[in-house]
């Protein structure tokens, strides 16, 4: 099978879950991940490692992977794995058999102190321990940084693009694989977005990461586009949209996947996602949390006439 | 003043208003072109100037006409048009004195026959009496064309893109003083904007006219970057996203004016249009149409922090 043109990480399971009040029954969230992998997406964030009492939704994290790991022997190729706000976290995740940790860690310096109680310097330390405790016990697990706030941040509002990339710098530096950029508070622009990644890769090469865009003034597609005009080939998004802090009513938070896909595919970028499946793949999400708005544009508009794929 | 570097042409009083059952009152109208003008916009398609029994929302047109184009004593550089159908809708308008008239040819020949009824040749011949007829008796008018399904159509999918291309030189020939591509049915992506916009330009020269874009599978946006890219500076939009024939709630049909002047200012380019101002445009839109949902993900939102303009 061809390799996709471009690698999308489904970030719906952890980012929409844990965005919204209800917490999904354990086996639906299985379902769901189940009609995730079957449509093809081959990077699921299936949780969170916080405590339970912070994040209700993520209680049954392990349980979770276990299930998701599972998948592994059908799909070889499927890369399971969650969120980590710390060493304590990474270490549960690494015993639960995670493949991937994700950390976040704020690229505005308030949004840091009032995000997790560290500065961004604290945090590059506790990357440090995470990325040894990986080579010890885990050697094979990709550890990657979202850097969050990258664009703007709401508290400071603008985050100098140099600090930015000092950052993602000071990331690799510390062991960490891959780092992506995160528009957290929707104030990406696609001029932003390309002079941001184009420097972004051009001092990280290959441990350039993933852009992780949001809808919430209607240009997550845009600056996903802009991404991927500069080079980027590994896009987060959420399936229905979930999570992502949405703002109002139509307002996704989170880029929304079936949309993401339909451009890419109409474009003629493969994403190794079939379009069908993934919109099915809604019922378990709906199914799973009753009363719960989903977004997306193309699954409410219907594929286009005459449409292959 | 400096000249803005694109040139947003808002469609809302047109293709809004008859895209709606109710029918706007005609003195909502005169205030939400007042406020469109106010908010720096210079050119406005303010109606359409079919027969009343086809479409009661346009029975005031010439009226509307009247009251944008006094506005032109305090804005010199606004410029008011409307939609014709064909010659005799054109008759009317030139009688109103309208400064430009659009006409729609559509692309596919199945939805040129079901739309109304004639051929694209036919429509082509059309065009030609337009043009004749504005040299006659207002030489100073500008005539557009907006060749609609140019990206696909629901009827037939697929529109071959050197028929697109091919029509576009054909009304040049009758004519036609700017030729846009349209994606009436939602179906563009932006692989495909760059390709047919590169050919128009390359075809047309400074005839190759706007970008029409819809958002009905959430890629407008995306498809106006790609068409700024490779060189479009003029875009059709719609206040609130009325009109265009949403899907869904949720799901506008065109191009959000607000959302689309937002993404440009905010990767500096500028517009000439005072955002604050366009959003305060919509209280006489929603005053003049109860209960009829607006879109825009950046009214919802609100502006950034940090927002300069």
């Amino acid at each position: 099978m061809k390799t996709p043109d471009v690698h999308i990480s489904e970030v719906g399971p952890r980012d929409g879950l844990q965005s919204v009040k209800a917490t999904m029954p354990t086996a639906d969230k299985f379902r769901w991940i189940d009609a995730l992998a079957a449509a093809g997406l081959r990077e699921i964030e299936v949780g969170s490692f916080v405590p339970a009492k912070l994040l209700p939704q993520m209680a049954d994290v392990a349980e979770v992977v276990r299930h998701a790991l599972a998948l592994t022997a059908q799909h070889p190729d499927l890369t399971v794995m969650a969120l980590v706000p710390n060493r304590r976290g990474a270490e549960a995740a690494l015993a639960a058999g995670v493949r991937k940790v994700t950390l976040p860690v704020s690229a505005s310096e308030a949004h840091s102190l009032a995000n997790v109680r560290k500065t961004r310097g604290q945090m590059v330390a506790e990357l440090r321990e995470v990325a040894a405790l990986r080579n010890e016990r885990a050697p094979g697990v990709v550890v990657e940084v979202g850097l969050s706030t990258a664009f703007g941040c709401t508290l400071q509002g603008q985050v100098p693009e140099d600090e930015v990339i000092a950052l993602a710098v000071a990331c690799v530096d510390a062991g960490v694989d891959e780092v992506g950029l995160s528009d957290t508070t929707g104030m990406a622009n696609p001029a932003q977005v390309r002079r941001l990644f184009t420097r972004l890769r051009a001092e990280l090469g290959d441990k350039a990461g993933a852009a992780h865009m949001h809808n919430t003034r209607g240009l997550g597609l845009a600056n996903c586009l802009a991404a991927y005009d500069v080079g980027v080939r590994a896009f987060d998004s959420s399936l229905g949209g979930l999570g992502g802090c949405p703002y109002a009513p139509g307002a996704s938070g989170n880029v929304v996947t079936e949309d993401l896909v339909f451009m890419f595919e109409a474009m003629g970028v493969s994403t190794g996602v079939d379009i069908h499946k993934l919109i099915a793949a809604r019922e378990p999400l709906t199914a799973g949390l009753p009363g719960e708005p989903v977004y997306g544009m193309t699954p409410e508009a219907g594929l286009p006439k005459g449409w292959l794929l």
